[in-house]
Protein backbone atom coordinates (compact mmCIF):
# COMPACT_ATOMS: atom_id res chain seq x y z
CA UNK A 1 0.00 0.00 0.00
CA UNK A 2 1.41 3.41 -1.41
CA UNK A 3 1.70 6.02 1.46
CA UNK A 4 -0.03 9.00 0.72
CA UNK A 5 2.17 11.94 1.35
CA UNK A 6 0.15 15.26 1.52
CA UNK A 7 0.15 18.81 0.33
CA UNK A 8 -1.87 21.41 2.46
CA UNK A 9 0.29 24.61 1.14
CA UNK A 10 -0.19 26.67 -1.87
CA UNK A 11 3.41 27.42 -1.47
CA UNK A 12 4.54 23.99 -1.95
CA UNK A 13 7.59 24.04 -4.62
CA UNK A 14 5.86 20.78 -6.01
CA UNK A 15 1.78 22.15 -6.07
CA UNK A 16 3.92 25.69 -7.59
CA UNK A 17 5.04 23.49 -10.40
CA UNK A 18 2.11 21.85 -11.58
CA UNK A 19 0.26 24.97 -10.92
CA UNK A 20 2.61 26.43 -13.73
CA UNK A 21 2.25 23.30 -15.63
CA UNK A 22 -1.56 23.72 -15.76
CA UNK A 23 -1.74 27.08 -16.64
CA UNK A 24 1.18 27.78 -19.07
CA UNK A 25 2.03 26.54 -22.30
CA UNK A 26 5.64 27.82 -21.79
CA UNK A 27 5.90 25.77 -18.41
CA UNK A 28 4.24 22.87 -19.72
CA UNK A 29 6.94 22.45 -21.98
CA UNK A 30 9.77 23.89 -20.18
CA UNK A 31 9.28 21.39 -17.79
CA UNK A 32 8.71 18.70 -20.52
CA UNK A 33 5.57 17.45 -18.92
CA UNK A 34 1.27 17.99 -18.31
CA UNK A 35 -1.45 17.02 -16.53
CA UNK A 36 -4.13 14.40 -16.93
CA UNK A 37 -7.42 14.10 -14.95
CA UNK A 38 -10.54 12.53 -14.61
CA UNK A 39 -10.73 8.84 -14.37
CA UNK A 40 -11.74 8.05 -17.53
CA UNK A 41 -8.22 9.35 -18.42
CA UNK A 42 -6.24 7.70 -15.41
CA UNK A 43 -7.80 4.08 -17.00
CA UNK A 44 -6.74 5.31 -20.51
CA UNK A 45 -2.82 6.07 -18.85
CA UNK A 46 -3.39 2.73 -16.44
CA UNK A 47 -4.14 0.95 -19.24
CA UNK A 48 -1.11 1.92 -21.42
CA UNK A 49 1.11 1.36 -19.48
CA UNK A 50 0.70 -2.48 -20.28
CA UNK A 51 1.32 -1.68 -23.78
CA UNK A 52 3.38 -4.52 -25.58
CA UNK A 53 4.84 -1.47 -27.05
CA UNK A 54 7.57 0.41 -24.65
CA UNK A 55 7.02 3.35 -27.25
CA UNK A 56 3.14 3.57 -25.96
CA UNK A 57 3.98 3.31 -22.69
CA UNK A 58 3.28 6.81 -20.82
CA UNK A 59 5.99 8.06 -18.79
CA UNK A 60 4.12 9.00 -15.46
CA UNK A 61 5.65 11.50 -13.03
CA UNK A 62 3.45 11.33 -10.02
CA UNK A 63 -0.14 10.81 -8.66
CA UNK A 64 -2.50 13.17 -6.96
CA UNK A 65 -5.68 12.73 -5.26
CA UNK A 66 -8.02 15.05 -3.82
CA UNK A 67 -8.60 15.12 -0.14
CA UNK A 68 -12.54 15.16 -2.00
CA UNK A 69 -11.53 12.18 -4.07
CA UNK A 70 -14.25 9.32 -4.12
CA UNK A 71 -13.31 6.01 -2.80
CA UNK A 72 -13.53 4.63 -6.78
CA UNK A 73 -10.53 8.24 -7.28
CA UNK A 74 -8.53 6.89 -4.85
CA UNK A 75 -8.38 3.23 -5.68
CA UNK A 76 -7.72 4.06 -9.02
CA UNK A 77 -4.91 6.68 -8.23
CA UNK A 78 -3.20 4.15 -5.72
CA UNK A 79 -3.71 1.73 -8.46
CA UNK A 80 -1.82 3.64 -10.90
CA UNK A 81 0.57 5.07 -8.50
CA UNK A 82 1.91 1.38 -7.23
CA UNK A 83 2.16 -0.14 -11.34
CA UNK A 84 4.18 3.47 -12.62
CA UNK A 85 6.25 3.26 -9.25
CA UNK A 86 5.95 6.83 -8.63
CA UNK A 87 4.66 8.78 -5.42
CA UNK A 88 1.08 9.71 -4.57
CA UNK A 89 0.29 12.69 -3.08
CA UNK A 90 -3.01 14.00 -1.55
CA UNK A 91 -3.98 17.43 -1.78
CA UNK A 92 -6.50 19.87 0.17
CA UNK A 93 -9.55 20.25 -2.05
CA UNK A 94 -8.94 23.66 -3.07
CA UNK A 95 -5.21 23.22 -3.79
CA UNK A 96 -6.53 20.41 -6.47
CA UNK A 97 -9.09 22.25 -7.95
CA UNK A 98 -6.94 25.35 -8.96
CA UNK A 99 -4.78 22.51 -10.96
CA UNK A 100 -7.71 20.34 -12.37
CA UNK A 101 -8.88 21.80 -15.82
CA UNK A 102 -12.37 21.00 -15.13
CA UNK A 103 -14.80 23.10 -12.42
CA UNK A 104 -15.86 19.85 -10.72
CA UNK A 105 -12.65 17.27 -11.42
CA UNK A 106 -13.15 13.75 -10.53
CA UNK A 107 -10.52 14.48 -7.63
CA UNK A 108 -7.18 12.24 -9.05
CA UNK A 109 -4.21 12.86 -11.79
CA UNK A 110 -1.37 12.09 -12.67
CA UNK A 111 1.52 14.09 -14.44
CA UNK A 112 3.41 12.99 -17.35
CA UNK A 113 5.86 13.20 -19.51
CA UNK A 114 5.66 14.90 -22.84
CA UNK A 115 6.11 12.44 -25.54
CA UNK A 116 9.33 13.66 -27.29
CA UNK A 117 8.92 13.39 -31.00
CA UNK A 118 12.82 12.89 -32.29
CA UNK A 119 13.69 16.39 -33.98
CA UNK A 120 16.07 14.71 -36.29
CA UNK A 121 13.64 12.24 -37.71
CA UNK A 122 12.94 13.63 -40.90
CA UNK A 123 10.86 10.33 -42.40
CA UNK A 124 8.21 11.19 -44.65
CA UNK A 125 4.88 10.33 -43.18
CA UNK A 126 3.07 7.71 -44.89
CA UNK A 127 -0.13 6.94 -42.70
CA UNK A 128 -3.50 9.36 -43.29
CA UNK A 129 -2.88 12.50 -41.28
CA UNK A 130 -5.00 15.53 -39.78
CA UNK A 131 -3.92 18.59 -39.50
CA UNK A 132 -4.98 21.09 -37.21
CA UNK A 133 -4.72 24.43 -39.17
CA UNK A 134 -4.70 26.90 -36.17
CA UNK A 135 -7.66 25.21 -34.25
CA UNK A 136 -7.10 27.79 -30.87
CA UNK A 137 -10.31 26.01 -28.79
CA UNK A 138 -9.21 23.46 -26.60
CA UNK A 139 -11.84 21.61 -26.64
CA UNK A 140 -12.58 21.31 -30.26
CA UNK A 141 -8.92 20.57 -30.76
CA UNK A 142 -9.11 17.44 -28.10
CA UNK A 143 -12.70 16.22 -29.84
CA UNK A 144 -10.51 16.40 -33.25
CA UNK A 145 -7.78 14.07 -31.69
CA UNK A 146 -10.73 11.78 -30.83
CA UNK A 147 -12.63 12.10 -33.73
CA UNK A 148 -9.53 11.27 -35.81
CA UNK A 149 -8.47 8.16 -33.68
CA UNK A 150 -11.96 6.92 -34.28
CA UNK A 151 -11.91 7.10 -37.71
CA UNK A 152 -8.43 5.17 -38.01
CA UNK A 153 -6.34 8.57 -38.65
CA UNK A 154 -3.80 8.22 -35.36
CA UNK A 155 -1.30 10.59 -37.01
CA UNK A 156 -2.75 14.43 -36.04
CA UNK A 157 -0.27 17.22 -36.94
CA UNK A 158 -0.85 21.06 -35.92
CA UNK A 159 0.25 24.56 -37.08
CA UNK A 160 1.95 26.43 -34.82
CA UNK A 161 -0.92 28.77 -34.27
CA UNK A 162 -3.00 25.33 -33.06
CA UNK A 163 -3.70 25.04 -29.52
CA UNK A 164 -1.16 23.03 -27.74
CA UNK A 165 -2.48 19.60 -27.92
CA UNK A 166 -1.07 17.95 -24.82
CA UNK A 167 -2.62 20.25 -22.51
CA UNK A 168 -5.00 19.63 -19.59
CA UNK A 169 -7.68 20.91 -21.34
CA UNK A 170 -7.11 19.09 -24.75
CA UNK A 171 -6.10 16.02 -22.98
CA UNK A 172 -9.41 16.08 -20.95
CA UNK A 173 -11.70 16.85 -24.39
CA UNK A 174 -9.96 13.87 -26.22
CA UNK A 175 -10.65 11.57 -23.52
CA UNK A 176 -7.93 9.56 -24.00
CA UNK A 177 -7.56 9.25 -27.30
CA UNK A 178 -3.75 11.22 -27.47
CA UNK A 179 -2.59 7.58 -25.93
CA UNK A 180 -3.28 5.76 -29.30
CA UNK A 181 -2.08 8.83 -31.42
CA UNK A 182 0.49 10.20 -32.71
CA UNK A 183 1.38 14.07 -32.20
CA UNK A 184 3.37 16.37 -33.93
CA UNK A 185 3.19 19.99 -32.89
CA UNK A 186 4.60 22.85 -34.34
CA UNK A 187 4.22 22.25 -38.12
CA UNK A 188 4.11 24.62 -40.59
CA UNK A 189 1.93 24.14 -43.91
CA UNK A 190 5.43 23.79 -45.75
CA UNK A 191 6.67 21.48 -43.89
CA UNK A 192 3.49 19.41 -44.15
CA UNK A 193 4.04 19.88 -47.82
CA UNK A 194 7.57 18.32 -47.99
CA UNK A 195 6.97 15.95 -45.52
CA UNK A 196 3.67 13.97 -46.37
CA UNK A 197 3.73 11.69 -49.02
CA UNK A 198 0.21 11.63 -49.86
CA UNK A 199 -2.37 14.05 -50.71
CA UNK A 200 -3.55 17.27 -48.79
CA UNK A 201 -7.43 18.02 -49.00
CA UNK A 202 -8.49 21.42 -47.68
CA UNK A 203 -12.19 21.28 -45.72
CA UNK A 204 -13.25 24.60 -46.98
CA UNK A 205 -16.57 25.84 -46.82
CA UNK A 206 -16.05 28.63 -49.21
CA UNK A 207 -15.49 26.37 -52.41
CA UNK A 208 -13.84 23.42 -54.03
CA UNK A 209 -15.69 19.94 -54.74
CA UNK A 210 -18.91 18.93 -53.40
CA UNK A 211 -17.50 16.74 -50.76
CA UNK A 212 -19.83 13.62 -51.47
CA UNK A 213 -20.53 13.56 -54.86
CA UNK A 214 -16.80 13.69 -55.67
CA UNK A 215 -14.66 11.09 -57.16
CA UNK A 216 -13.00 8.37 -54.91
CA UNK A 217 -10.40 10.78 -53.51
CA UNK A 218 -9.06 7.64 -51.17
CA UNK A 219 -7.69 5.22 -53.61
CA UNK A 220 -4.37 6.82 -54.34
CA UNK A 221 -2.83 6.30 -51.19
CA UNK A 222 -3.21 8.76 -48.01
CA UNK A 223 -4.49 11.34 -47.55
CA UNK A 224 -4.33 14.38 -44.99
CA UNK A 225 -7.14 16.24 -44.36
CA UNK A 226 -7.05 20.16 -43.25
CA UNK A 227 -9.10 22.06 -40.98
CA UNK A 228 -9.38 25.38 -40.04
CA UNK A 229 -10.25 27.37 -37.20
CA UNK A 230 -13.79 28.89 -36.71
CA UNK A 231 -14.20 31.46 -38.62
CA UNK A 232 -11.76 31.94 -40.38
CA UNK A 233 -11.47 28.69 -41.42
CA UNK A 234 -8.31 27.01 -43.65
CA UNK A 235 -5.32 29.55 -44.14
CA UNK A 236 -3.89 30.97 -47.26
CA UNK A 237 -0.70 29.06 -46.09
CA UNK A 238 -3.12 25.70 -45.84
CA UNK A 239 -4.76 26.09 -49.17
CA UNK A 240 -1.88 26.99 -51.12
CA UNK A 241 -0.01 23.05 -50.30
CA UNK A 242 -3.20 21.71 -50.94
CA UNK A 243 -3.84 19.08 -53.44
CA UNK A 244 -7.82 19.80 -53.28
CA UNK A 245 -10.40 21.52 -51.66
CA UNK A 246 -13.99 19.84 -50.76
CA UNK A 247 -17.05 21.52 -49.07
CA UNK A 248 -19.55 19.86 -47.25
CA UNK A 249 -22.77 20.18 -48.62
CA UNK A 250 -24.29 21.85 -45.89
CA UNK A 251 -28.13 23.38 -46.29
CA UNK A 252 -28.01 27.03 -47.15
CA UNK A 253 -30.13 28.45 -44.12
CA UNK A 254 -26.98 27.46 -42.30
CA UNK A 255 -23.76 29.28 -42.55
CA UNK A 256 -21.16 26.80 -41.37
CA UNK A 257 -20.47 23.91 -39.34
CA UNK A 258 -18.66 23.46 -36.10
CA UNK A 259 -15.16 22.25 -36.85
CA UNK A 260 -16.03 19.38 -35.04
CA UNK A 261 -18.61 17.96 -36.92
CA UNK A 262 -17.16 18.98 -40.07
CA UNK A 263 -13.77 17.33 -39.03
CA UNK A 264 -16.13 14.12 -38.22
CA UNK A 265 -18.01 14.48 -41.92
CA UNK A 266 -14.89 14.32 -43.71
CA UNK A 267 -13.21 11.78 -42.06
CA UNK A 268 -15.87 9.44 -42.09
CA UNK A 269 -16.07 9.93 -45.26
CA UNK A 270 -12.86 8.80 -45.95
CA UNK A 271 -13.21 5.84 -44.12
CA UNK A 272 -17.21 5.17 -45.93
CA UNK A 273 -15.16 4.93 -49.09
CA UNK A 274 -12.09 2.82 -48.04
CA UNK A 275 -14.59 0.39 -45.99
CA UNK A 276 -16.88 0.00 -49.08
CA UNK A 277 -13.84 -0.76 -51.45
CA UNK A 278 -12.90 -3.19 -48.64
CA UNK A 279 -9.94 -1.40 -48.75
CA UNK A 280 -9.54 -1.09 -44.42
CA UNK B 1 -30.78 57.80 -31.32
CA UNK B 2 -31.82 55.52 -28.58
CA UNK B 3 -31.19 56.95 -25.18
CA UNK B 4 -29.03 54.42 -22.58
CA UNK B 5 -30.39 53.46 -19.53
CA UNK B 6 -27.86 53.41 -16.94
CA UNK B 7 -28.12 50.09 -14.56
CA UNK B 8 -24.89 50.50 -11.90
CA UNK B 9 -26.44 48.80 -8.83
CA UNK B 10 -26.20 44.95 -8.68
CA UNK B 11 -29.67 45.26 -6.73
CA UNK B 12 -31.48 46.81 -9.72
CA UNK B 13 -34.77 45.12 -10.23
CA UNK B 14 -34.09 44.04 -14.02
CA UNK B 15 -30.99 42.94 -13.36
CA UNK B 16 -32.02 40.64 -11.02
CA UNK B 17 -34.64 38.88 -13.16
CA UNK B 18 -32.07 38.84 -15.77
CA UNK B 19 -29.49 37.19 -13.47
CA UNK B 20 -32.07 34.57 -12.44
CA UNK B 21 -33.35 33.59 -16.39
CA UNK B 22 -29.69 33.25 -16.89
CA UNK B 23 -28.56 30.97 -14.03
CA UNK B 24 -32.10 28.70 -13.29
CA UNK B 25 -33.97 26.91 -15.75
CA UNK B 26 -37.20 27.43 -13.92
CA UNK B 27 -36.62 31.05 -13.75
CA UNK B 28 -36.78 31.05 -17.65
CA UNK B 29 -39.41 29.18 -18.53
CA UNK B 30 -41.53 30.86 -15.45
CA UNK B 31 -40.42 34.41 -17.23
CA UNK B 32 -40.92 32.70 -20.84
CA UNK B 33 -37.92 34.31 -21.33
CA UNK B 34 -33.73 33.76 -22.30
CA UNK B 35 -30.47 36.05 -22.78
CA UNK B 36 -29.04 35.98 -26.50
CA UNK B 37 -25.43 36.54 -25.50
CA UNK B 38 -22.44 37.86 -28.61
CA UNK B 39 -22.20 39.62 -31.68
CA UNK B 40 -22.71 37.22 -33.91
CA UNK B 41 -26.03 35.66 -32.29
CA UNK B 42 -27.30 39.18 -32.38
CA UNK B 43 -26.65 39.38 -36.06
CA UNK B 44 -28.79 36.65 -36.66
CA UNK B 45 -31.96 38.25 -34.50
CA UNK B 46 -31.89 41.14 -35.96
CA UNK B 47 -32.01 39.28 -39.44
CA UNK B 48 -34.52 37.07 -37.81
CA UNK B 49 -36.78 40.19 -37.17
CA UNK B 50 -36.92 41.02 -40.81
CA UNK B 51 -38.24 37.43 -42.03
CA UNK B 52 -41.37 37.50 -44.13
CA UNK B 53 -42.46 34.58 -41.71
CA UNK B 54 -43.80 36.27 -38.98
CA UNK B 55 -43.68 33.59 -36.43
CA UNK B 56 -39.94 33.09 -37.60
CA UNK B 57 -39.57 36.84 -36.22
CA UNK B 58 -37.83 37.01 -32.16
CA UNK B 59 -39.77 38.89 -29.83
CA UNK B 60 -36.98 41.00 -28.42
CA UNK B 61 -37.91 42.23 -25.01
CA UNK B 62 -34.66 44.14 -24.15
CA UNK B 63 -31.38 44.75 -25.24
CA UNK B 64 -27.84 45.20 -23.34
CA UNK B 65 -25.09 46.32 -23.49
CA UNK B 66 -21.91 46.39 -21.17
CA UNK B 67 -19.71 49.49 -20.75
CA UNK B 68 -16.82 48.06 -21.79
CA UNK B 69 -18.82 47.19 -25.18
CA UNK B 70 -16.87 47.44 -28.74
CA UNK B 71 -17.79 50.09 -30.71
CA UNK B 72 -18.99 47.36 -32.97
CA UNK B 73 -21.37 45.64 -30.21
CA UNK B 74 -22.65 48.96 -29.39
CA UNK B 75 -23.74 49.88 -32.65
CA UNK B 76 -25.60 46.58 -33.06
CA UNK B 77 -26.90 46.64 -29.95
CA UNK B 78 -28.64 50.25 -30.91
CA UNK B 79 -29.54 49.20 -34.50
CA UNK B 80 -31.43 46.03 -32.98
CA UNK B 81 -32.82 47.92 -29.76
CA UNK B 82 -34.28 50.53 -32.80
CA UNK B 83 -35.28 47.57 -34.91
CA UNK B 84 -37.23 45.85 -32.46
CA UNK B 85 -38.51 49.23 -30.54
CA UNK B 86 -37.63 48.34 -26.99
CA UNK B 87 -34.98 49.94 -24.99
CA UNK B 88 -31.60 49.46 -24.38
CA UNK B 89 -29.34 48.90 -21.01
CA UNK B 90 -25.75 49.99 -19.88
CA UNK B 91 -24.88 48.03 -17.51
CA UNK B 92 -21.45 48.29 -15.41
CA UNK B 93 -18.85 46.01 -16.73
CA UNK B 94 -19.56 43.50 -13.67
CA UNK B 95 -22.66 43.30 -13.97
CA UNK B 96 -22.96 42.75 -17.56
CA UNK B 97 -20.53 39.66 -17.14
CA UNK B 98 -22.83 37.89 -14.26
CA UNK B 99 -24.83 37.44 -17.23
CA UNK B 100 -22.86 36.03 -19.96
CA UNK B 101 -22.69 32.87 -20.60
CA UNK B 102 -19.31 32.78 -21.45
CA UNK B 103 -16.16 34.61 -19.82
CA UNK B 104 -15.17 37.03 -21.74
CA UNK B 105 -18.35 38.13 -23.50
CA UNK B 106 -19.07 40.49 -26.72
CA UNK B 107 -20.52 42.88 -24.64
CA UNK B 108 -23.63 43.01 -26.07
CA UNK B 109 -26.98 40.76 -25.48
CA UNK B 110 -30.66 40.81 -25.61
CA UNK B 111 -33.28 39.05 -23.85
CA UNK B 112 -36.01 37.59 -26.23
CA UNK B 113 -39.01 35.47 -25.29
CA UNK B 114 -39.27 31.87 -25.18
CA UNK B 115 -40.95 30.92 -28.40
CA UNK B 116 -44.17 28.88 -27.35
CA UNK B 117 -45.14 25.69 -29.07
CA UNK B 118 -48.75 25.24 -29.00
CA UNK B 119 -49.84 22.02 -25.72
CA UNK B 120 -53.27 21.83 -27.98
CA UNK B 121 -51.02 21.20 -31.21
CA UNK B 122 -51.56 17.24 -31.64
CA UNK B 123 -50.35 17.30 -35.62
CA UNK B 124 -48.16 14.45 -36.67
CA UNK B 125 -44.48 15.77 -36.98
CA UNK B 126 -43.62 14.99 -40.78
CA UNK B 127 -40.48 16.21 -41.67
CA UNK B 128 -37.12 14.84 -40.36
CA UNK B 129 -36.54 15.25 -36.61
CA UNK B 130 -33.49 14.61 -34.75
CA UNK B 131 -34.22 13.51 -31.14
CA UNK B 132 -31.72 14.64 -28.35
CA UNK B 133 -31.92 11.55 -25.81
CA UNK B 134 -30.90 12.83 -22.34
CA UNK B 135 -27.87 15.16 -23.37
CA UNK B 136 -27.04 17.40 -20.87
CA UNK B 137 -24.18 19.12 -21.93
CA UNK B 138 -24.91 22.29 -23.04
CA UNK B 139 -21.99 23.04 -25.13
CA UNK B 140 -22.44 19.46 -26.74
CA UNK B 141 -26.93 20.06 -27.07
CA UNK B 142 -25.92 23.39 -28.67
CA UNK B 143 -23.56 21.74 -31.53
CA UNK B 144 -26.06 19.27 -31.98
CA UNK B 145 -28.68 22.17 -33.06
CA UNK B 146 -26.28 23.96 -35.29
CA UNK B 147 -25.17 20.13 -37.07
CA UNK B 148 -29.07 19.84 -37.00
CA UNK B 149 -29.78 22.79 -39.14
CA UNK B 150 -26.79 22.68 -41.09
CA UNK B 151 -27.98 18.85 -42.34
CA UNK B 152 -31.28 19.87 -43.33
CA UNK B 153 -32.64 19.12 -39.78
CA UNK B 154 -34.89 21.50 -39.17
CA UNK B 155 -37.08 19.76 -36.14
CA UNK B 156 -35.09 19.19 -32.99
CA UNK B 157 -36.83 17.36 -30.06
CA UNK B 158 -35.89 16.83 -26.79
CA UNK B 159 -36.20 14.81 -24.27
CA UNK B 160 -36.95 15.40 -20.93
CA UNK B 161 -33.61 14.89 -19.22
CA UNK B 162 -31.92 17.09 -22.03
CA UNK B 163 -30.16 20.39 -21.49
CA UNK B 164 -32.78 23.02 -21.52
CA UNK B 165 -32.15 24.53 -25.53
CA UNK B 166 -33.09 27.78 -24.94
CA UNK B 167 -30.42 28.34 -22.07
CA UNK B 168 -28.20 31.04 -22.76
CA UNK B 169 -25.04 28.73 -22.63
CA UNK B 170 -27.44 26.07 -25.67
CA UNK B 171 -28.27 29.28 -27.78
CA UNK B 172 -24.37 30.62 -27.42
CA UNK B 173 -23.10 27.04 -28.48
CA UNK B 174 -25.97 27.20 -31.39
CA UNK B 175 -24.37 30.11 -33.17
CA UNK B 176 -27.93 30.94 -34.26
CA UNK B 177 -29.05 28.05 -35.73
CA UNK B 178 -31.74 28.25 -33.05
CA UNK B 179 -33.27 30.77 -34.82
CA UNK B 180 -33.54 28.25 -38.07
CA UNK B 181 -35.13 25.62 -36.33
CA UNK B 182 -38.51 24.22 -34.92
CA UNK B 183 -37.48 23.37 -31.40
CA UNK B 184 -39.94 21.11 -28.92
CA UNK B 185 -38.94 19.80 -25.58
CA UNK B 186 -39.84 17.86 -22.65
CA UNK B 187 -40.91 15.03 -25.34
CA UNK B 188 -40.97 11.50 -23.98
CA UNK B 189 -39.87 9.28 -26.01
CA UNK B 190 -43.72 7.43 -25.97
CA UNK B 191 -44.88 10.52 -27.38
CA UNK B 192 -42.14 10.90 -30.16
CA UNK B 193 -43.12 7.44 -31.06
CA UNK B 194 -46.77 8.10 -31.09
CA UNK B 195 -46.31 11.86 -32.82
CA UNK B 196 -43.75 11.36 -35.41
CA UNK B 197 -44.74 9.95 -38.86
CA UNK B 198 -41.69 8.26 -39.99
CA UNK B 199 -39.06 5.58 -38.86
CA UNK B 200 -36.77 6.69 -36.00
CA UNK B 201 -33.03 5.50 -35.88
CA UNK B 202 -31.19 5.14 -32.84
CA UNK B 203 -27.06 5.64 -33.10
CA UNK B 204 -25.83 3.17 -30.89
CA UNK B 205 -22.45 2.28 -30.41
CA UNK B 206 -23.53 -1.28 -28.50
CA UNK B 207 -25.26 -2.74 -31.52
CA UNK B 208 -27.21 -2.71 -34.66
CA UNK B 209 -26.18 -2.42 -38.15
CA UNK B 210 -22.92 -0.83 -39.70
CA UNK B 211 -24.28 2.64 -41.05
CA UNK B 212 -22.04 2.89 -44.04
CA UNK B 213 -22.95 -0.74 -45.27
CA UNK B 214 -26.55 -0.84 -44.58
CA UNK B 215 -29.26 -0.72 -47.15
CA UNK B 216 -30.78 3.09 -47.88
CA UNK B 217 -33.17 3.95 -44.98
CA UNK B 218 -34.25 7.09 -46.29
CA UNK B 219 -36.37 6.11 -49.39
CA UNK B 220 -39.54 5.89 -47.14
CA UNK B 221 -40.07 9.01 -45.93
CA UNK B 222 -39.06 10.96 -42.49
CA UNK B 223 -36.55 9.70 -40.35
CA UNK B 224 -35.47 10.68 -36.74
CA UNK B 225 -32.19 10.28 -35.48
CA UNK B 226 -31.91 9.70 -31.78
CA UNK B 227 -28.53 10.79 -29.78
CA UNK B 228 -28.35 9.60 -25.97
CA UNK B 229 -25.74 11.28 -23.76
CA UNK B 230 -21.96 10.90 -23.04
CA UNK B 231 -21.82 7.91 -21.62
CA UNK B 232 -25.01 5.87 -20.98
CA UNK B 233 -25.81 6.13 -24.63
CA UNK B 234 -29.15 6.08 -25.87
CA UNK B 235 -31.84 5.31 -23.13
CA UNK B 236 -34.09 2.08 -22.73
CA UNK B 237 -36.81 3.90 -23.00
CA UNK B 238 -35.88 6.01 -26.59
CA UNK B 239 -34.54 2.05 -27.81
CA UNK B 240 -37.84 0.38 -26.96
CA UNK B 241 -39.16 3.20 -29.74
CA UNK B 242 -36.94 2.74 -32.21
CA UNK B 243 -36.81 1.11 -35.54
CA UNK B 244 -33.78 0.37 -36.10
CA UNK B 245 -30.39 0.63 -34.59
CA UNK B 246 -27.12 1.40 -36.04
CA UNK B 247 -23.32 1.76 -34.80
CA UNK B 248 -20.70 4.18 -36.71
CA UNK B 249 -17.70 2.11 -37.92
CA UNK B 250 -14.91 3.30 -35.81
CA UNK B 251 -11.56 2.22 -35.28
CA UNK B 252 -11.74 -0.55 -32.40
CA UNK B 253 -8.90 1.20 -30.22
CA UNK B 254 -10.92 3.86 -29.64
CA UNK B 255 -13.95 3.77 -27.47
CA UNK B 256 -16.77 5.92 -28.58
CA UNK B 257 -17.23 9.06 -30.21
CA UNK B 258 -18.44 13.09 -28.95
CA UNK B 259 -21.80 12.75 -29.55
CA UNK B 260 -21.50 15.66 -31.89
CA UNK B 261 -19.09 14.15 -34.13
CA UNK B 262 -21.64 11.09 -33.74
CA UNK B 263 -24.52 13.24 -34.98
CA UNK B 264 -22.98 14.77 -37.50
CA UNK B 265 -21.94 11.35 -38.84
CA UNK B 266 -25.15 10.15 -38.91
CA UNK B 267 -27.24 13.36 -40.17
CA UNK B 268 -24.67 13.79 -42.83
CA UNK B 269 -25.11 10.11 -43.99
CA UNK B 270 -28.90 10.45 -44.17
CA UNK B 271 -28.22 13.88 -46.02
CA UNK B 272 -25.50 12.16 -48.70
CA UNK B 273 -27.94 9.24 -49.22
CA UNK B 274 -30.85 11.64 -50.12
CA UNK B 275 -28.45 13.50 -52.38
CA UNK B 276 -27.29 10.67 -53.71
CA UNK B 277 -30.90 9.59 -55.05
CA UNK B 278 -31.35 13.46 -56.20
CA UNK B 279 -34.23 13.57 -53.31
CA UNK B 280 -32.96 16.49 -51.71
Amino acid sequence: MSTILPIESSANPKLKRWRKIAREARAMRREGSTLVEGLHLLEVVLEALESPDRSQRPDVRAVMISEHATDEAGDLAIRLAERAGVRIYGLLGPLYDELSPVEHGAGCMCEIALPAENPDDAAPWTDDLLYLDGVQDAGNAGTLVRTAVAAGVRTIVASPKTAQLWSPKVLRAGMGAHFGARIIENVTAETLRSRFAGRILAADARGGEDLFAAADYTDAGPVCWVMGAEGPGVSEEALSVADARYYIPIEKACESLNVGAAAAVCLFDARRRRLARGAL
